[in-house]
């Protein structure tokens, strides 16, 4: 079984996380054929955490987790944070594999789509 | 002539704004038979801000300038503080339409473009 994660900041302010949570629902509708477990994790200041999300991912039967991280830019946080916390998890769960895939701000089609907006 | 000035937040850490000069340059490249004139501003941390940066492009013979907020979620920068400076550029240069786009996390083919990621 598959599960993404799909990983942003957090925010003190509720309406942005869920607004984070809604825009994963709308993406796990659309990956249901190949993900058959979707979450929404942050890095601080809201629940879950990255840790615990994947911890749940395994916990529900997945055998790979792909975290997705919705970052705009490669800041302390995709570079090192992100990947610490993954690498940890990975040890944690050696039978397990976890994928990091590129962050929001580096995926080709961003151009088209921001081209595509205006 | 048409500008189009991509806004985002705006780090302490370089790089993270020389990313978002690198994509806005992708951008203007996709859109150049659209916007004669493409600038990337930010809210803080870095320069122009999104006064000057509409400033000059109204300087460089725009008539219309469009506002690309490259922001995540609606909290309060992409609520009020954004079209608070969009609202006072547009009072200060009234044969001028500013119009405020659509932030990056509200466009429908976000769902598709992160959907193809993983």
């Amino acid at each position: 079984m598959q599960a993404l994660i799909m990983v942003a900041h957090g925010s003190r302010v509720r309406a942005s996380n869920d607004e984070v949570r809604l825009l994963t629902a709308a993406l796990a509708a659309r990956v249901a054929d190949r993900y058959q477990h979707t979450a929404t994790a942050f890095l601080e200041l809201a629940d879950p955490s990255i840790g615990a999300a994947i911890d749940a991912a395994v916990a529900a039967g997945a055998r790979e987790v792909v975290i997705l991280p919705y970052f705009l830019a490669a800041g302390a946080h995709v570079a090192r944070d992100i990947p610490a916390i993954v690498q940890e998890r990975q040890v944690a769960h050696p039978t397990i594999t976890i994928r990091l895939a590129d962050y929001l701000g580096k995926l080709p089609g961003l151009v088209e789509l921001l081209a595509s907006s205006v």
